[in-house]
């Protein structure tokens, strides 16, 4: 008899012979307007099961790849250092092994702790941010670490040009005007990502995607909705497109599942992962 | 003093005065994923009255056809077979009597008593079926009668070259290879609906529709939402063509009022059916 | 130590100082369908600081503006008539400082008590209205004053040539038909509005928006969610260009917060208001 | 083929067989805390199919009495005055036949339309009321006629030693003080309401539950939820006491389904009506 | 790096070393009204680790016990017979290995699979149930399996004088009847139950515990909400007290988590199993 | 023309005239399991509003006592020293001017920052904690500061014979052992607390009043619903009884508003404050 063991679908291959593995991070400690990212990841394995593990968009399906899910991390509320830094532990495991770490947050903030991982193992890396806001705040609510200071966080290590936003629609002007000198910073829509994608083919890439990004009416599921943003099909698009890069780390983040009690933010959450899956493989 | 009659709106016929007649099929036994669509007809009734029964897209009014209600089947919930059989018996009660059955489910799996009827009514009869699904698997969960497999039970009957499928983005890639072979299918969208509509406009034609076709941020109320579906607005379009079809018997299903706190996926359902009402008078 | 003072974000001008001056008409009595309106205008305040004061549309700042927020009137519920006399008294007393009114509803009916002071000060104003619905019967459920026949009650006081309607996708045939001779009525879009804003650029102009104007897709949150209505991108298109006109009363009303527990729909709300404070400054 | 007939379960008499006659009166204009009692009397039929006919705690049956469900009243959003009128005119040709009227509110305003026609036939009438609120304010927000003060309006009619008021727990302190001089009121609880009952053994009886009498722990459905209140064990207690009575007219009022999305309020409500039914037949 | 397994809190033994082996029957598919029990076993795991593992009631530790969790059953909806064979099939197996089964529900029809086993091993078993509903009925809409025939489907195993029943508060009249001549049924509480306890003491005995037995306010999360139940107390005290008893099977069942959006009925049945784990040890 | 100002019902004092000054701290940062208490102090005020300002228990009124809101604090998420520190500075302040602090949490660990702003004012003060959960714990996911330890940092300040609990329910042995040798710990209910309030009448005493002592039949709206506490009207007899103490602070945290849709939750905690303010004045 076996026991109860849960993973995303189709995501059984064993530690030894993935190449990708996939992990939780439900954390949202500082998250300061409203909360419940923390219920995501397991919201996600739960829910993957209403999805099929073939991919019509790309003739694929996730029983041909080869997946490991190592469940979620028990992370420290109230203690921020010490959550960045069981993350970023975790995800130097999975690097020091030879396989790439895909992160299901949690608020943005985690992307730090994965990043911090990867950068050690590849310092070249650039990054590629989907988002609703820039997160480029030198402090929040004085805290530096916070969800809203995130990608600032990451320029302090990688400094300019090596940062990539598409979809931005929020933030203070001082944000902006920071973006304009030192990330590239594309309001509203992916203009230019196609571009982007070029330039980086050659280079190691970080991909962080807030579901935020996602316009409201597709994605209500989050803790901070704002209107005018992409559509499903255009982050799908982007996805496949994502398949020219050399991905070496990814993260999915912010999908907070009390807010949209349809579950459809969930599901559309899944399918993306599975499109990630898919096609960065 | 009345008695307490509750119809769709507009929907006051005699059942000798009307050419259409619509019944509910609140069903969803076999249904595994998330259950809800048994309370899909008393709440499309309900919130019909939240409608007006003018439509500018067509500029007609239901007060101006002949449709009667005749409300809810009560159907066997762990007997699928019973289930299945009065809704055959109340279709054909319906046909006999010269008039069009328009059923509002329900899981899909009710369209299989109906269409059962009309096919001994119109044994030349045609499937237009437009879905987020195939339901062409052989059997699911060990039940030959389900959801997932209706449509495949319908081309057991029909076989080829009969069922035309739109706007079909999840399944098994058995079903999209069997689909290859003996349906037409037409992934993601409805092209080529108009062509279709052109080479059945001389046959008796069954309409199937489950709702989960729409994309879920039009939609969101239904047990296995699937992001990157069809706009109101193209189902819409369709609806308005289906005017050229001889439709013989139709369908709506899919509705899980349940999932949608919001209402406005009940409402679209009331929206779409005034309209089916309308078009195909 | 300060008294708990709220405002809409970013709302802090006194009102010596204020250009526009915000307030809520918490108010949903005639209300048939789904009340729920009389939640929005505390919601909103409330739901605010989700969003930045900053605007990447319109490159402008809520920060740099005068808005005074007085917060929401105390309305009677039963006495439809006292209601509409304390909306009145209100608006008069903004307009008499030479301040522009700014209501949040509240069903559509209390945009009566603001209009009636707008023309008191503004004989010559015209009516732009964005809305699902005409609004234009003469009375409903036996009541002449109603979210149903509240533009009716102002072409009463106005006359034809004066209220200009877009959006529009539900009435009875009868209410369409009265706009053919009496107003200006676009169906379904905002087709003519560039037209319209450039013929009324030298008039006074009283704004009413009625949210449901929006897909439900991308504003569910509302007592009739009607299919087929405009995206966030047009609405917001149609914001900016108000900015050619002379905008001296306005109103956005029919956010029904319970009705949408993502918490979306009144976040779509609070940046409207925000592009409308910053666009008409 | 039968029409849509929706009925309270067993309720299934003609008109002219009944005993009772139930109907609704889906009205809550005058609410100004928080809406929803519209909606109650059509989820009470729909709910009520998941009770039984047959009740363990009196040993009879529904379908053994005779009840006709003459189903809801429209009643005018926006104008009181006609709403009470229709509601007073359903009532009294109830009691012209010389059968009893059961009505299902809405707000409690409605008892008043209600009572007002049971005053014509039997002028000698005596009220009990269960209730959390006095009800008892000459007018509230400069309405005369509104849920705080319906009591009060029966008053004016009735005059003193007519109205006793059980499980009171919330109103003014001028409320209280009129309720010394001018009502029976007991405080918190039922106590007194058998010496009560015999004293009013041989008088016509106005009943009127509003079902927040009951402690929210039990019926959390109600727009003004008031800790503190009796159990259903206590209410139900008095209902089999209630058989002693001649009670001419009755009501239940107050559910507002969407507090409760568990349905649990909207059960209790059907099982309290069941149990009414049953008690005064 | 360990895959992701879930179970009940404190549940980590080993199968060999295992006294009691957790499992889960998601299944929903006969119930009639309101379904969701198929998400009750999920739920409960994850809302387990909101509990401790120590009960301060009684001063016992889960990490001080031996059980095991294997996960949930997946069962075909559609095909009852085939859902109550596996649920038979996997108990039998834990029987065979000398472990206690321990069933998480699921609609009340689950208890028959499992109970088939038990009586295989255990010809001399006794029920005890706890509901509010008799579930006595010979056959429902037409089936003879159905959560409200499952009590009638084991007497027609096990005979008159084996089936305890307490807390019954909803039925027919013929059910009440049957009870009378065929079982023990207490209506509306525990009264009895120690002497029952006694009785039995020498006997093997399936415990069944459908939630729904408790009063609405301490658990509305069940299908079919039924006032007048008993309280948390007065259920933990009988479990105490089940400690006596030789209990060789036992299942909790109808929690359905959707309809309780505060969770305090998921968090109430996992501290009822924590009770039970503990008391039977 | 005012500007928009917030408070609990009839807290309309100056800060100046006020004895009590109430002040709102929404902060869960360390919140693990199930946030959202944030919200409370917020949905508190609003909902107030639908309380009367009378007591019928104490027959009192708030409207003759003074009563300063000052609002809401805005704490640092991420930053649990910072917000401590914010909430001690602004206790300190309110006790610098010879007031009573009365703080709406938010998490359990705002205590702390309270507490240690009126230990330095009142070094001899006592501990009444009504709560579910002992609080006890050393360390909580690696942190000191959290929810779960918040009792035991007081502990480290004030040691033994200085702390009462009561109500508690829930924690680990550990937690039990150590209440054992170093806390007054009454298991589940209030008994020994008229002893106890008789023991402390002349000691200034700090309240702390995390609602999930009550039972969640009562009390849903919370992060950790546990069974078995005490009712409404015992926690009012407490409060009655608290009129004898001299508290010189006091906090009521834990409502958790989006758990409890029907808002009961929210108007009790509401019922508590005003008794609060009414018995300690």
């Amino acid at each position: 008899m076996q026991t109860n063991v849960e993973t995303f679908i189709g995501c059984t291959a064993s530690f030894a012979e993935a190449k990708t593995v996939l992990f939780g991070a439900p954390y949202d400690s500082t998250t300061s307007y409203r909360p419940g990212t923390r219920f995501a990841s397991r919201a996600i394995r739960g829910e993957s099961f209403g999805l099929e593990t073939y991919s019509p968009y790309q003739d694929k399906d996730l029983e041909e790849i080869q997946v490991f899910d190592s469940g979620d991390l028990e992370l420290s509320f109230g203690r921020v250092d010490l959550a960045l830094a069981d993350i970023k532990a975790h995800t130097a495991e999975i690097l020091a092994a030879k396989k790439r770490p895909f992160m299901i947050g949690g608020e943005h903030l985690v992307t730090l702790g994965a990043f911090d991982a990867v950068l050690e193992a590849y310092p070249d890396v650039h990054v590629i941010q989907l988002d609703a806001h820039t997160d480029l705040r030198q402090a929040y609510l004085g805290a530096e670490l916070s969800h809203a200071t995130v990608i600032r966080r990451i320029w302090d290590q990688i400094g300019d040009q090596r940062i990539f936003q598409f979809g931005i629609r929020s933030g203070e002007r001082a944000e902006f005007q920071f973006a304009k000198n030192h990330t590239y910073l594309q309001k509203f829509n992916f203009n230019g990502l196609t571009e982007v994608i070029e330039q980086l083919k050659d280079k190691p890439v970080y991909l962080t995607i807030d579901l935020d990004v996602l316009d409201p009416s597709a994605f209500p599921g989050t803790g901070t909705p704002e209107a005018g943003g992409v559509s499903f099909e255009t982050l799908l698009e982007a996805i496949l497109d994502f398949a020219k890069l050399n991905i070496v780390g990814l993260d999915v983040n912010e999908l907070s599942p009390p807010y949209d009690l349809s579950g459809a933010s969930t599901a559309l959450a899944c399918k993306i992962i599975r499109e990630l899956l898919l096609a960065i493989n």
